[in-house]
């Protein structure tokens, strides 16, 4: 499978922890599935925070179990602390993202913890990691890094300082995150071309909110300078419950609609992800889901990359 | 005002001619003089086609009368041929935009002329201008420029051909339109620099639909190969009677918000938009109406360009 780009469905974990319903772990196994056969190359399964803090993720493990057995996939989970590392890296996950919130409030609120201390959660998770017999990825996942809904504007010297510091205390890879859709293009640009200046292509991807309608715009900025790894959620369900207003992951849909009719290559097949949208909308009928092209279908002749 | 970019607002054209209701005359002017005082410097106020076709537009000479009054707008209209033309000339227009379906099956199903056809109405809509004391600009609008329902693929080198021949049937300017919204960001910047190599800055604008969400995507790959007019459309009104499936325009309020976010200077009030917005709400309550900002309110700290 040739790829230009890779695609990383956050909605299993993103999109869950978000709705008050809890999807049951077969149904979340189902979906998994369905997302890894449409050709999605990494999927965030689920999240190692207390059980009785998001019961949503409480399977995470299993969950974890069960997607280390579909062929090819990248098993990615979210860690808030080095207890959680311990725990994905117990499960065997392929991946970790460690969020470090570049606003001090966010932080405070999301995590209980300053962006500094985060940065120590991030050195004890690489040293337990050097310690395992896992390898796994550690990625920092700066969030609120192009604007906060408590704090309003971000400072990108602030960004590119705890990108240094997550390298430093020994991150493998920054991912930058529009946690509150408060991006623009033109500043995506100038943060990543400001990241990359210091830590070159450790800087990976980007995950992109829809809250104000610009996250296709902000994914195309992203591509135009050189970003190849995107987050996105199916149905673009998700958010941040410490992000008031902050609603919708891009749509993996739509974003993987625009790439391939750009001629741009995902690898993965719209007709079976439309078939694993099924499994959410009829999980959880009350919903908002989000997607333009599942709305009104793909255009006439239309030819993927 | 310095401006970087001029918005041309075609709601009270494209929005009010898809919807089944018909706006009262004082409304619309109500509406049009929202959208001038909120600072739009275009826009397209009707359209001269047969009132019997479209009662929406039958007030169009009335409300070219009234659009003048206002200070420094620039008050458009569309006319389908020449008898429109000539009406359109003798109510004062400022600019004329005259539709031209790159689309063979598009154009006999919207104006029942084939393309090259329309040309003649162009050249003959030249020779009315060139006779009259006013001389309103004449835009060729290249509609289903980038994809039709119908026809599916559209080709690049038919566009170019019927721009060629629109300027030298006499347009003054060539505006491209996705009319179906099946353009994408890559397209939208080949068929451009396509264009513009044959006429130059003959090239002025964009109309983009949102009909797959890529519409502000496309309008940031637009601005990227140096367009600076685009056209768009109030709470996403308009689409297109003769392309099933395409429904509404760029919304004016979220664009607004996308190049302001970016530095770009449209001239436009985002409060005062709001304000105009609450008088199409208010006459249609049971219309769907789009946009994000409109949704979710401006991020906190916002500063405009």
């Amino acid at each position: 499978m040739t790829r230009d780009v890779e695609i990383c469905e956050v909605g299993p974990r993103d999109g869950l922890q978000m709705l008050k319903g809890i999807m049951p772990t077969e149904r979340k196994k189902a979906w998994i599935a369905a997302l890894a056969a449409a050709g999605l190359p990494e999927i965030e399964v689920g999240s190692f925070v207390p059980p009785k803090l998001l019961p949503q993720m409480a399977d995470a493990s299993e969950i974890v179990a069960y997607a280390r057995t579909l062929p090819g996939l990248e098993v990615a989970v979210l860690a808030p602390n080095a207890k959680g590392t311990a725990r994905a890296i117990e499960a065997g996950a392929h991946k970790i993202t460690m969020p470090l919130s570049v606003s001090r409030s966010h932080s405070m609120a999301n995590v209980r913890k300053t962006p500094d201390e985060m940065i120590e959660e991030i050195r004890e998770s690489s040293r337990l990691r050097g310690e395992a017999l896992s390898q796994p990825v550690i990625e920092a996942g700066l969030s609120t890094a192009f604007g906060c809904t408590i704090e309003g504007r971000i400072s990108g010297s602030e960004v590119v300082r705890l990108a240094v510091a997550a390298i430093a205390a020994g991150a493998d890879e920054i991912g930058l995150a529009d946690t509150t859709g408060m991006a623009n293009p033109q500043q995506i640009k100038q943060v990543i071309t400001d990241v990359r200046r210091e830590i070159g292509d450790r800087l990976t991807g980007v995950h992109l909110h829809n809250t104000y309608g610009l996250g296709l715009a902000n994914a195309l900025a992203a591509y135009d300078v050189g970003i190849r790894t995107f987050d996105s959620s199916q149905a673009g369900l998700g958010g941040c419950p410490y992000a008031p207003g902050a609603s919708g992951n891009v749509v993996t849909e739509d974003l993987v609609y625009m790439l391939e009719s750009m001629g741009v290559r995902t690898g993965i097949d719209l007709d079976r992800l439309a078939e694993a949208r099924r499994i959410v909308t009829a999980a959880f009928p009350g919903e908002t889901v989000y997607g333009h092209v599942p709305a009104v279908g793909l255009p006439k002749n239309f030819i993927p990359a």
